[in-house]
């Protein structure tokens, strides 16, 4: 397989807005002992990307970098000691790029929690170039019947998503509250949670997100600008959810999820508004017996499950595929908070 | 058994201060269908009970109120529909007094978020008095080697510890951490933490502390004072601590305690400072995937298993027996945080 | 309400085959203080019933006995101390009919294993006659949306194969194997399976049972006549099942499913042949880390749900109803192994 | 650091005897890429060995092999792609030898059932040779304060004991039985469940072994030649144990432990013998709602964690150390199960 020495990247070599994004030449990399090289056909973008632009939060961005971290492609070549995948895979290329694979979390699975772990996009360039460096053992490999766009945004926002869900311990049967259910997230979410067999309140505003929502088959779509929430969700619900997903970054959606979480339920962090405090009441939070749990990223065997379920049909993402030298558009539109579904970049163009 | 009408109770009939607490003369209650008449003999005095009598929570208390809830004695009297128990049966009256027991909740033993629950000394009259009303299936059977004096603290105190080291998911060998160790909840913590096979840190000031916990077998000490205490218990732990019990009413507790978490670990909130919110930072909690888990009494079972850990002798309430009549003094030494361990008040003085 | 002195029950004085049951005209029972007094409008017909009609168990049976555990009528008196139910309200009598409510079991909700337990048609008196007491705690109240007929053979068979399926730990998206599928209870295994979002190997023979399991939406079909069992279920599962519900009596079952079973999995025991030994080489068992794992009853809580899934719409028991006056036969037919679904037994006639 | 081309290693071309043992000059391996070569300095002789040797068991032994899976040395070279280990290092060499690492068991943690599984002295040669390959992930570090004599009957009797006790679910306080205690695992198996602080009931016959339990704490000795089993354990543990961990081979073993097991409680088989069949009854195994659990290895984890209860001074292993030569009379002497604690054989004689 040939491929060229040089490509175009979007890199940003100081934090700031969109205007900081600049295309350039770079160097195609060489992959290390274990590591592939990936021809990134298609890469999502996602609202953690303009965070490292922003340099919003308190963990340190490699500078300059590529971003990106939701990239589907094909392996160009291989390191000197991977067996695992070969030239010619289709595999994805997801926000956890690296794990150690020898620290206590990473012996037990829990490689997320990894201290030594690597980050697309983020502590290590992404996925907004044509030819990406891969680890070998993360890279994941993405079922023959899933398109490389369709698998795209499933490679972070699909992977959050359903990992935060068995992390929120609802059952089947039960009922999951997701605040921001017709975003990037949310939509993915909606789907995850039913073919889990959850019923579901999702939470957002206006006639598109609630159309969004019922096609996905949403049980109750709550406006949070026109019902009032906390009642809505008790009443639907019988007493209140026995999860919560909160993929909204208001901080009022933390306060909300407090008030109508079901006696002993648990409410997943996933969004991480920068600077934000989790402002839930210590009496309301020890007297009902809540419980939090933060979740922002998934496993390797959370990827292959999320692919699982697209590939079984039970999860479509929504996406809008647009040209890579979009990119700083995008930026702008996700500032804005204009974006429906997800915005899929083609690199071909 | 013979038993008179009227008894001394110590009530009070609007919040306020400890001079709002008066010795009065009230009829001795009568039993319902599943209930017992207790012939309290000794009670604990539990810093919820200052908050009921300053009506400091935002859930409502029973006016006026007889207060407390750590009660031990003797039954004098059963329900008519009552099996369990019987005169002469020494029991345990704890701060959940009852539950449905067909909720949802009770199904599954959890009761203690049944939405049906009295609390003993704030919802329903409590053990400042010398015949309590308890219910028959709630009051806990006290194993006889195990002296009144003993089990009136573990009534509250012993039971909402162990319970929550049981939520932290600490396993054998693994570190659990103990800000407020030296104190009524801390001491008896720190004891069964060891008993259950954890390694404790313990978070306090003072030699005089320091030599409680040292007593005790706790492995480490570290003084808020003087130490870098996120330094120490990071370094201590080989990383963080596997769980966190915050006893400490200080909001500076859960700050710290974020920080020495161990990534995936648990913190248990028991103390519940008035009007506090949780101050943890959403970033760091989402990224370490911390979990965040409130507990504030026990369940049936745990009080049984709390009350053998004491009869097999690896428990020792430290307390001071002190007249019934002195229970303003003790308020006012609590107010002002100078109660080491326990006050166990004797209802016979 | 008004209800008779007298009524007819099926009753047998001894162990032996279906000529041993009579019809005889009996007393109505009087409700203790914490029962009810049903009238059974529908019952449905269990393979335990036979058992207990042989005395095949180690497990005493009352002499003589009114059998029955899959009952489904309206309350028409309830005992002193009851304040749960009135009379009126639609209940299911099942196979648990009551449990002691304070052994360690039952104050976690495992009281599935009360040791005080007393069973439906075993050791009590059951649902084979119009009027029939229940314990009313136990006693299951029936959605307004579910008719009697309907939620007669939940009370056994759907509530058995809900429960067990909950303790195979099978998730979302993973395989379940159900040997004896075609049957009363593995129809309804399938259906809970499926609305549980779980994967279903459905093993059993023949064209009208590969027929029932395609319309409940079973993903795959295996007969065990005409099949290599075991290579099936590993290729279609891609490694073997995550979990087994061993409904089928046949001996043959427990050994195979030891071999399709996934390393790790769980093997539920339901079906119980008289005098059975569970034939699984204990090497491979403990090679493979195999779970094997006994359930044959259900909670309340159970039975809350399992009717829930009903009310909901995504289960539906496949019976055919017949008079009362037709229970030898339907023994007979039992015993022959001829039952398709469930017989339901309408009181009335 | 030197080390010789040829070495003297303990040889069987075929099943059989001891006397198929044959001491012989063999080349010291090349670590592969991934691998490690350890000086052995101390192995253990574990009864798996013998049955390696026998040729017992249904899987396929490595012919020609050099036996042994408890190894303690120091690596002497490392392979091309290893970062984690150096020379000079002390490793344990366990009876994993390797695992994939990439299957969807590795990615959770659950090791010890990846199907690419290989094991010291079974599938590849072990550690009755001077120089071993061991997997450089797999290669357990052992901690300073723990002699290599010591660290050798961990590196299988130590760590498989500690994970079934973990695999049992038996919690602080409660009770553990363990038939088969006075023996190489048993021993270490009483020592670890009272450092977890379960309550041990210890099954065996005679007074050495009854001395060798009360040395280690356990709580109540049950000789099984002279007390009726059953009723003792059920009596001393209050209705039942909470799990049971069966290391005898006899098959009589697992029809008491189904007798004695409490309600809901776990049996854990390690003991694998030769064609044996698990004789539980399916009634009582499914009516008590028993859990059996097949556990014979355990994870990298699990022998960081054993390792550091012997460094805490909790769990010491009773050994003899004997010339590397004696191992054909170890054979022996195991063989007439005459061995009690464990027999370390010391390289260098």
């Amino acid at each position: 397989m040939t491929f060229p020495d040089k490509q175009t990247a979007a890199v940003f070599h100081k934090h700031g807005g969109p205007e900081n994004v600049k295309f350039e030449e770079v160097p195609v990399g060489e992959p290390g002992e274990d590591q592939v090289l990936v021809n990134i056909k298609y890469t999502g973008v996602c609202h953690t990307d303009l965070h490292a632009l922003q340099g919003d939060w308190p963990l340190d961005v490699k500078l300059p970098l590529i971003g990106g971290h939701e990239g589907a492609g094909v392996v160009v070549k291989v390191g000197r000691g991977v067996s695992r995948l070969k030239i010619g895979d289709r595999v994805g290329v997801k926000w956890m790029n690296s794990s150690c694979g020898n620290c206590e979390y990473c012996m037990k699975g829990d490689e997320t929690i990894c201290p030594h772990i690597q980050l697309s996009g983020y502590t290590v360039d992404g996925t907004f170039q044509h030819y990406a460096l891969a680890n070998a053992t993360h890279a994941t490999l993405i079922p023959e019947s899933v398109p490389l766009e369709v698998a795209a945004p499933v490679m972070c926002a699909g992977i959050t998503v359903y990992r935060a869900l068995k992390e929120s311990g609802v059952k089947p049967g039960q009922w999951i509250c997701i605040p921001g259910a017709g975003g990037g997230l949310g939509h993915l979410a909606v789907q995850y949670a039913k073919a889990m067999a959850m019923r579901v309140v999702a939470i957002d505003t206006g006639d598109d997100k609630k159309e969004l929502v019922a096609n996905f088959h949403g049980d109750v779509f709550v406006d949070f600008k026109t019902d009032d929430v906390v009642e809505v969700v008790k009443e639907k619900t019988g007493g209140g959810a026995h999860g919560t997903l909160v993929l909204s970054t208001s901080p009022k959606s933390y306060e909300q999820a407090a008030s109508f979480a079901r006696p002993g339920s648990t409410m997943v962090t996933v969004a991480m508004p920068a600077g934000a405090k989790l402002g839930a009441d210590i009496f309301w939070l020890t007297v009902k017996q809540l419980k939090v749990c933060g979740s922002h990223v998934g496993s390797r065997l959370d990827s292959v499950e999320a692919l699982d379920y697209v590939a079984r049909g039970l999860v479509k993402p929504y996406y809008k595929v647009q040209p890579f030298s979009t990119l700083p558009d995008v930026y702008n539109l996700m500032h804005e908070g204009k974006i429906a579904g997800r915005i899929v970049l083609d690199l071909s163009k």
